[in-house]
């Protein structure tokens, strides 16, 4: 990618609207554009302030392409830190197309994706860990990931670590200092003070870390398997969810017949809630290879949801008393027997996972039902989704399961892996240098590690930065960002 | 609608892309986005130019929403004639929906489809011919609909109305002058320019009529059938014509399975090719029902293409001297007697519906092959789609069918059936009054005329106009313009 080009794209949407933009970005993008801008003030755009606003038509030589507003960014006054146009368009393919043709006919390249975000980190517009959240931003689908990027793209991250960074570095040229003096034996880094330094960084450092496992999932949403048989209420708890809070739906694209995501915020946090099927003991083939998918969508969840339907509860006693008998699924009824069985079997093979046992429908239960169901099954949560019962109280619960206490108090947390791993590599480094504070290392050598560490920082913000990384990141973005 | 509301919508298109604009009009935009506008110059959004840009924050109370960029359009400097604000904002839909929240909540309401551009009317930025080709442009999915689009809203279409206007205005004016002048029996208005108004006029409204055939075409793509058996390369063939000319494929919504419907450009103007079975004699019901529907798809095209495989016609010299003989489809073969019946068939049907038939693969033929196929049916177009010949000159052929030399001289073209009814009726009146005029009709009598007359234009440029008018014309819209 040769930074020296003026490059165009689409910014909007793909798709007709009322509105299209397109954006110009480069050295050449006002010289580019002002031959194909006719003013109605037959003004020359070239001559015009930054950050102002010119209504006129786009034309090709004698034909009028379309009626624009045309944007004007100077210098180095724009997103891209370079001289930049934007042609505010009517919203039909064909003319978005047309002016696109129009200006890569007259000197512009295709941009590539993320290109335009791209020059804004060349540029020094913003580190990259600024520029990674520009895209988790746009990818952002509610609060809690919108919130996390949203502190991210404003620097939140950038400035802890540069802080640290700056500390460090003072601490390394002081050791390096040390070096030129080594016959001398002179100590510059208090090495008190150096120690208190490294324990408050492995501190941080432990904190940012262990942010990812909330970050992640945040980022990510937080799946959580419903286990239970058909027709147990599912559905109806999603929207019972759903309508309580003003949140997205999304059928989440490749998801197989037999596993259905739905995709719901709660609390401004997202869950994906993947539906499988119960998992009773069986001799069935298939079946049997039903309960094995329903054990691989567990592994994957970070929580539990067993959902039955209380108003098919029959009583069987009988059954209860001898368990050892095997627990048939019977048309239109479930016992309760079976529904232990399948409790049991979820702890017995996940014994860490968090689970929820929610009885649905229990509105159709009279009170001594209830008490017999809540002495049968210690913890049961009771619901009836129909009369929107029990539902809030289903959503804390979810919610707990996340540590909100970052994310209220406004704390950075890292939802990048790429972050993540240069902070546990970070944390290594920093492990050695206080190993070597400890032992005695020599000056030489722990300022190796500190490099080291130094390097880890940059890699985050992008002082440390190659072609290869560079194009791994902006691969991920949308054209015309 | 309540025009002294300040109204919000996206105007860029919905999803998610690497900006969204939100577009926000009426006599409250500013102070409404003001306080909800944090400029990183710390500049007072209320206070700033008409035109100018602003980087900065919107911001919900403590909570920052997004990173924006906001345009201000002060007093009637603006697509509506409003103060407007348009944000620019990241495209998630998260952030989108966030921010139109937010101004719904801060006194906007959501606009109504259309109604930017009915303020645009309403505020005399615009008349109505030049509001619905605003429509029209974001619908133009091609070369012509969309230069007929664009000189519409440039008010090439309402200048040749209002000059007409005026000098028929003129003349009512003196014809009624006269009026109040009765008893002196004075003549204003000289009745033989008059008639030489009358006469201009005349043919300037049979010109606007006559071009609403084209027109209507060129904006709803001029509808091809092409007949033919399955695997006789239809596909193929557009194809070829796809591949010559920068051009838009799209499949239409709602077609059935029984008829594809493929949109070409060609030469910049839309064709729609409506794929249809074969038409032989058959006893099966089912077959019977196809042809049926092969029928009305014809009748409803402006053009038939018949195309058959010549590379599948077999030496049938008998069955051709004797075509009383049922003419079967053999498997994988065609003969000359079955594509004849075919045609003579479509002749009979539509005798006045132009046909072009074409005979397919003629790359496997030999010469003697050839000339045997011309010397069977006349005016055969001979193509090969694979080898690319015979497809330029097809083009030619369909785009004769177009009477395309308005569009070259960039002569007035209507394709609004609103507009053709007004001009309709106009003409009816103005025919009045040339009767009248021949006939001595008494001037009182023939103002009514002119004003009729008169009326009709008004209805085209919106002068004259109504709710239920205004509400059929920009409920066509989209949410946003």
């Amino acid at each position: 990618m040769n930074i020296q080009d003026t490059i165009v794209a689409l910014a909007s949407p793909a798709g007709a609207g009322a509105i299209a933009v397109i954006r110009v970005s480069g050295t050449d993008a006002i010289n580019i554009c002002t031959p194909l801008f006719k003013s109605i003030h037959d003004k020359n755009l070239a001559k015009q302030k930054t950050h102002t606003i010119h209504l006129g038509h786009i034309i090709d030589g004698e034909r009028v392409i379309d009626q624009v507003l045309v944007s004007l960014f100077r210098g180095s006054n724009s997103y891209t830190g370079e001289p930049t146009v934007e042609i505010s368009c009517h919203g039909s393919s064909y003319i978005q197309q047309e002016i696109i043709q129009l200006l890569l006919r007259s000197g512009c390249r295709a941009a590539q994706p993320g290109e335009f975000t791209l020059r804004s980190f060349i540029n020094g517009k913003m580190d990259l860990s600024q520029a990674e959240a520009v895209a988790d931003l746009i990818a952002s689908d509610n609060e809690a990931s919108h919130q996390i990027a949203m502190q991210q793209m404003r620097g939140g991250f950038s400035n802890e670590i540069a802080a640290l960074r700056k500390e460090l570095l003072d601490f390394a040229s002081l050791i390096e200092l040390e070096l030129d003096f080594a016959e001398e034996d002179v100590e510059f880094a208090d090495r008190t003070q150096f120690k208190e330094l490294v324990a408050r960084i492995m501190k941080v450092l432990k904190r940012l870390i262990d942010s990812f496992a909330t970050g992640n999932v945040i980022k990510n949403g937080i799946p959580v398997a419903i286990v239970g048989e058909p027709n147990v209420g599912k559905s109806t708890l999603l929207n019972a969810l759903l309508n309580e809070d003003r949140a997205i739906v999304s059928d989440i694209a490749g998801t197989t017949r037999d596993t259905i995501e739905d995709e719901l915020s709660i609390g401004g946090i997202g869950f994906r809630f993947i539906d499988t099927a119960g998992i009773r003991e069986t001799t069935d083939t298939i079946e049997g290879l039903g309960i094995k998918k329903t054990f691989e969508k567990i592994k994957q969840a970070q929580v539990v949801v067993y959902l039955f339907d209380a108003s098919l509860i029959q009583n069987s006693e009988f059954r209860i008393q001898k368990p050892s008998l095997p627990a048939a699924s019977l048309p239109g009824g479930e016992n309760y027997s079976s529904v232990l069985f399948e409790i049991e079997k979820i702890k017995n093979q996940f014994p860490l996972k968090p689970l929820v046992v929610i009885a649905n429908k229990v509105d159709q239960l009279d009170s001594a039902e209830i008490l017999n169901l809540k002495s049968q099954i210690p913890n049961i949560h009771l619901l009836s989704a129909k009369e929107n019962m029990g539902v809030d109280e289903l959503k804390s619960k979810l919610l707990d399961f996340v540590n909100t206490g970052a994310l209220r108090n406004d704390e950075t947390i890292v939802t990048n892996s790429r972050h993540y791993d240069a902070l546990l590599k970070a944390l290594e480094e920093i492990e050695k240098v206080q190993y070597g504070l400890e032992t005695g290392l020599t000056g030489d050598l722990m300022a190796i590690d500190i490099r080291e560490a130094l390097y880890h920082f940059g890699e985050i913000t992008g002082q440390v930065t190659n072609d290869e990384l560079l194009g791994n990141i902006f691969s991920q973005f949308c054209i015309g960002k």
